[in-house]
C-alpha cells in the first residue's frame, strides 16, 4: 500500500478498496471540478400504473433489483442498535448464494454483529460507513478485507452525491409508507422521527427499496422519502425495537464533574456573547449537552432570550423550549427520545432536516456553518487542538464520526471532554486518529478548566473580565499528567492500516492503524 | 427542415433547435437508456459561511452567474398573468449587452408580451415552454427564430432530468425566502401557494437565483425550495402582482350548457362506479371542472362517501372537501385562489406537490396514473379520440400543454368540451395539432351526449342500465355539422413549421405550422 504524507503530516494511502484518493490539502483547499453522480433514468413503462410497488419479501426485492457478486448495498441507521432489517437483508443475500457485497450503511452498531460472521464467510466483502463497537473492533484487529472508510454524515452525502460510492441497491427501513414507496418515520409502531440519512440513498442509487412495518393507503403524509425513487416496497412483521431506536429516558448527565463541564460550557457562552437573541445552538444527546441546554433555558427564561433556532438530535429538552416558545424551531437530523418523534409529528416549527441541508460539504452552503455554537465530545484532544473522535487511547475503532467534523463549521466548535477517563488523559500531545484539524477547534472545556484556541482572538477578547478559569491547554494537560501518572501509554499499533478517515471534502485526514493482538 | 412520419403519421422534424429529436413511437413504446443529467459539483469554499447570499440587484446576480451570450434562463410560472420578475431578468440582460439568450418558462402569459420586443432585438432567441396568448400568436405567424417547443408540466421536469434541456441560469421568483435561499408559495404579500414549477431549475440549473419580496429570517419555514441549490438571493419591491396571481374569485360556471357537460360527467362517474369509498379525481380550476366538484360533493355527502385525495389545482370548492372532512387529502400542484393558499399554509393535509412527483414520466412511476378520473379540456377531439389543446381550429398557437397530457394516464380520462363554440365545431375529423392520442383518452363529455372510447369496454359495460345520453362520437359529430352548417374551415397553414409538441417520452408527437397572415 503507498502512503503520502498529508497537510497534518499524517500519513495516508493513495488508493482505497481500488479507487484513486486525494490526501487531505488543508480547510478549504481542495476543490472539486466534476459532476454529480448521474442515476439512470427511469420510466413509468417499468412501474405499474397502479403505483403498487408491493412485493411479498426481501428475496423477492433483490430478485428484482437484481442482486449480483460485489455490488453495494445501502441502509441507514435512525433505529440506531434497534435496527432489525439489516441482517435480514444480508442473511438473504446468504442464501442466495450472491457473495463479496460491500455494506454502506450510515452507520453501524452492535446489533449488527451477524455481519462479521458473513464477512468471515464472504458473503460481505467489507463494510462502509462508521463502524461503532464490536464491528470497529473487528476491524482494529485486521480481520476485515478492504478498508474502513470513515465518513461524517456529511461526507457520507457527499460521497453518494459526487458518485464516490455507487449504491446498487438501497433498503431503506422506513416506520410508515405506501404502496408507492413514499415514507416516512414519525408514524408508525417504530417511528423514528425521520429517515434523513436515507435521503442520499434514495436520490442516488439505481435500485431503492423501501421496508416498512406499518403500510398506509396511498398518500403516506409526509413524504420524508418520495415513493418517485422507489422500485419496490416490502411489509415485514418489524423493522425495529422501539424502546433501542428511541431511549424513551434520555437523562441529563448526574456526575459531578460532568455537571460542572456543563456549567463551564453554558457560563462560556454567555460570557463569549453567544446567548443574544435569536442565537442558535446545535447541541446531541449526550448527558452532558443536555444538561447544557437546561441551564440555557433557564438562563433564556431569566433574561427573556428567544432562539431562532436549535439543532436537534432532539430529546423532550429541545422540544421544551420549542413548545414553550424560547425557539422559533428545531431543525432536527435524529430523533433521540419519543417527545422528538412526537413533536415532529405534530409541530410544523419541528423540522426534519437531512445531511443534504446540514452537512455536506459539496453543496452551495450548508446549515452547519450557520451556527452560533456548536457543542460537541471527543475521544482525545492535542495541544494544537486537533481532536479525535472514532479511536480510544489504546488505538480500537470504536466509534463513527456523525456529523462531528461537519459541526465544526459552526461559528464557535466547543469540545466539552472530562480531562481524564479510566485515568487516562484525554488531553494528549498527538491524537492517535486526527478526526478534526485544530483551527476548527474553538474551545475545550473541561472540568479543570476552559481552554480557547489561540487562533480566536476574538473569542478571547470578548472573554475579558470573565470570572471563568481560562487557561492554556497545555496547563491543563500538564496538571491531568501529574493526576493519572504521566502521559497516557501510546497505542499498541502494527504498520497495517486498517481505515481511512475522510475530511468533509472527501481528502483522507488520516488512517487507522491495526492494533496489536 | 427534414421531417418524418411518427406513429400517429404526423410529421415532425428530426433535429429541433440543433439538437436530435425522436419521433413519437406509440405509448410506452421509447425507453430511454441514458443517465440524468449531472450538475456540477459545488463547494462551500465558494459560498459565505454565514450563509447569506444576498447580491443587491438582479444585475449583480446576473454578473456573478456569468452571464453570456446564447445561455438558457428558466423561469416559473406559479404567478401567472401576475408575474412581475420574468421581464426584469431579461431586460437587464439587454442593458448588459447580451444577445441571444433562450427563455425556458414552465409558461408564459400576455404579461410576458415585453420579451416580443426583446426577440426582435435579438436579446432572446426563442423560447421553449408553453406559450399562452400573444406569445403563441407571435410564433404561429413565423416571427421567432428557434422553434417552440411545447411541452407538458411532467415533460418540462423530464426534459431537465435527462439533459435535453440544460438550464444555464434559473431564477426563482419566491414569495418569501431567508438569505440562504430557502423559499416557499405560501406566505407573504405574493403568496401564491407553492413553487413546484421551480424544482427542476433548481437541482439542475448550474446557477439558480431567488428573488423575493418578502425575506424572513433563516430559516425560512417550510422551505419548499431548498437553499443548498440556491446561489444568489435578490430583495425586490415587488414579484408579483396578488389579483393576477390568484383570482380570489374562480367561479363555478353559470352557462346552462356548460353546466349541463357538468351534470353529465358528475352523473358519468357515479354511474361508472368511480365515485366509491377512498375515489381520487382530479380536476382543473375552469368552470365546468368546479360545478363538477360541487354537484360531487352533494352526492357524497348524501351517500357519505369519503375521497382519500383530490388533485388540485386547488381552489376553495376543493378546501371545502378537506374542511369538511369528505377528502383526507389535497395533493395540489398549484393553488387557484386564496383559499387554496391558505390551506395549503394552515392545514398539512393540503400537499404541495411537484411535476417530479405527480408527472415526470420517466420517474419510478408519478401519481397521474393512480388517479380514478382526471377531468380536462381540449380545443379540439377527433372522431378516433385524438385531442387538442395547444392551438384553436385556425391554427394559431394560444394554449400551453400543462398537466394534461400526464393527466391523460388517469384510470379515467375524461374531455369535457363544448360541441362546438362561436359555431365552429370541437369534434372533428382529424385534430389540428395531435397532442393526447386517443387510445389514452377515455371519454368525451358534450352537452349533446357523451361519448366512450370504444377500446374501454369496461366503462360500457359498466354503463349499461345508466339513463346516460351514452352516443357514439360520430353521431355527436354529424349533429354539430348540421347545426354549424357544416365541417370546420381547415386552418389556412403555411408548410413552415414553427413548433413541437413533446409527448411526455420526450418523442415528438406533432408539429405546429405557421399560420397564412
Amino acid at each position: 500500500m503507498e502512503l503520502i504524507k498529508n497537510a497534518v503530516d499524517r500519513y495516508v494511502p493513495t488508493e482505497v478498496n481500488g479507487k484513486k484518493v486525494i490526501p487531505y490539502m488543508g480547510i478549504g483547499k481542495y476543490k472539486p471540478t466534476g459532476r454529480k453522480a448521474a442515476p439512470p433514468i427511469a420510466s413509468c413503462i417499468d412501474y405499474p400504473p397502479s403505483g403498487n410497488k408491493i412485493v411479498e419479501s426481501i428475496r423477492e426485492a433483490l430478485e428484482g433489483c437484481g442482486l449480483r457478486d460485489g455490488m453495494t448495498i445501502s441502509t441507514h441507521h435512525h433505529f440506531r442498535d434497534g435496527d432489525l432489517v439489516a441482517n435480514l437483508i444480508f442473511q438473504e443475500a446468504e442464501r442466495m448464494g450472491v457473495k463479496d457485497l460491500i455494506w454502506f450503511p450510515s452507520a453501524a452498531f452492535a446489533c449488527h454483529k451477524p455481519m462479521l460472521e458473513l464477512m468471515e464467510k464472504g458473503i460481505i466483502h467489507h463494510i462502509e460507513g462508521s463502524l461503532n463497537g464490536p464491528l470497529g473492533e473487528y476491524v482494529s484487529h485486521g480481520k476485515m478485507r478492504g478498508l474502513a472508510v470513515l465518513r461524517s454524515h456529511g461526507g457520507r452525502y457527499r460521497a453518494v452525491q459526487d458518485g464516490d460510492v455507487h449504491i446498487d441497491i438501497a433498503f431503506i427501513a422506513a416506520p410508515t409508507a405506501d404502496m408507492f414507496g413514499n415514507a416516512n418515520g414519525v408514524e408508525g409502531p417504530s417511528a423514528c422521527g425521520l429517515l434523513g440519512f436515507a435521503l442520499a440513498d434514495s436520490q442516488y442509487a439505481d435500485r431503492v427499496v423501501v421496508v416498512t412495518d406499518n403500510l398506509v393507503p396511498f398518500p403516506c403524509i409526509p413524504w420524508q422519502i418520495q415513493g418517485n425513487y422507489v422500485d419496490f416496497v416490502v411489509k415485514i412483521d418489524k423493522i425495529g425495537i422501539p424502546e433501542k431506536i428511541v431511549s424513551g429516558t434520555t437523562q441529563i448527565t448526574k456526575s459531578p464533574d460532568r455537571l460542572l463541564i456543563a456549567e463551564l460550557t453554558t457560563q462560556f457562552m454567555v460570557d463569549a456573547g453567544i446567548v443574544t437573541e435569536g442565537f442558535s445552538i446545535q447541541a446531541g444527546a449526550g448527558g452532558v449537552s443536555l444538561a447544557v441546554i437546561g441551564q440555557l433555558k433557564e438562563y433564556m427564561k431569566e433574561k427573556n432570550i428567544h432562539s431562532r433556532f436549535m439543532r436537534g438530535g432532539s430529546t423532550r429538552y429541545l422540544v421544551d423550549l420549542l413548545e414553550e416558545g424560547y425557539t422559533d424551531y428545531i431543525l432536527d437530523g435524529q430523533t433521540f427520545d419519543l417527545d422528538g418523534v412526537r413533536s415532529m409529528r405534530e409541530n410544523p416549527n419541528h423540522v426534519n432536516t437531512s445531511p443534504f441541508t446540514s452537512y455536506n460539504y459539496h453543496g452551495k452552503g450548508n446549515f452547519a456553518s450557520m451556527i452560533d455554537a456548536a457543542i460537541l465530545g471527543a475521544t482525545e484532544v492535542d495541544v494544537n487542538y486537533n481532536a479525535n473522535v472514532v479511536t480510544h487511547s489504546d488505538g480500537l475503532l470504536l466509534h463513527g464520526i456523525g456529523g462531528w467534523q461537519n459541526c465544526l463549521f459552526g461559528k464557535c466548535a466547543i469540545l466539552t471532554v472530562p480531562s481524564f477517563r479510566d485515568r487516562i488523559p484525554v488531553l494528549v500531545d498527538n491524537v492517535t486518529t486526527l478526526v478534526g484539524p485544530g483551527e476548527l477547534i474553538d474551545v475545550i472545556v473541561t472540568e479543570r478548566g476552559i481552554a480557547v484556541n489561540p487562533l480566536r482572538e476574538d473569542i478571547l477578547s470578548r472573554l475579558k473580565g470573565s470570572s471563568l478559569p481560562i487557561r492554556r491547554i497545555e496547563d491543563i494537560k500538564d496538571e491531568v499528567e501529574d493526576i493519572c501518572g504521566g502521559k497516557p501509554q501510546p497505542p499498541r499499533l502494527k504498520d497495517d492500516i486498517v481505515g481511512v478517515v475522510e475530511w468533509v471534502d472527501g481528502t483522507l485526514i488520516d488512517s487507522v492503524k491495526a492494533v496489536e493482538d
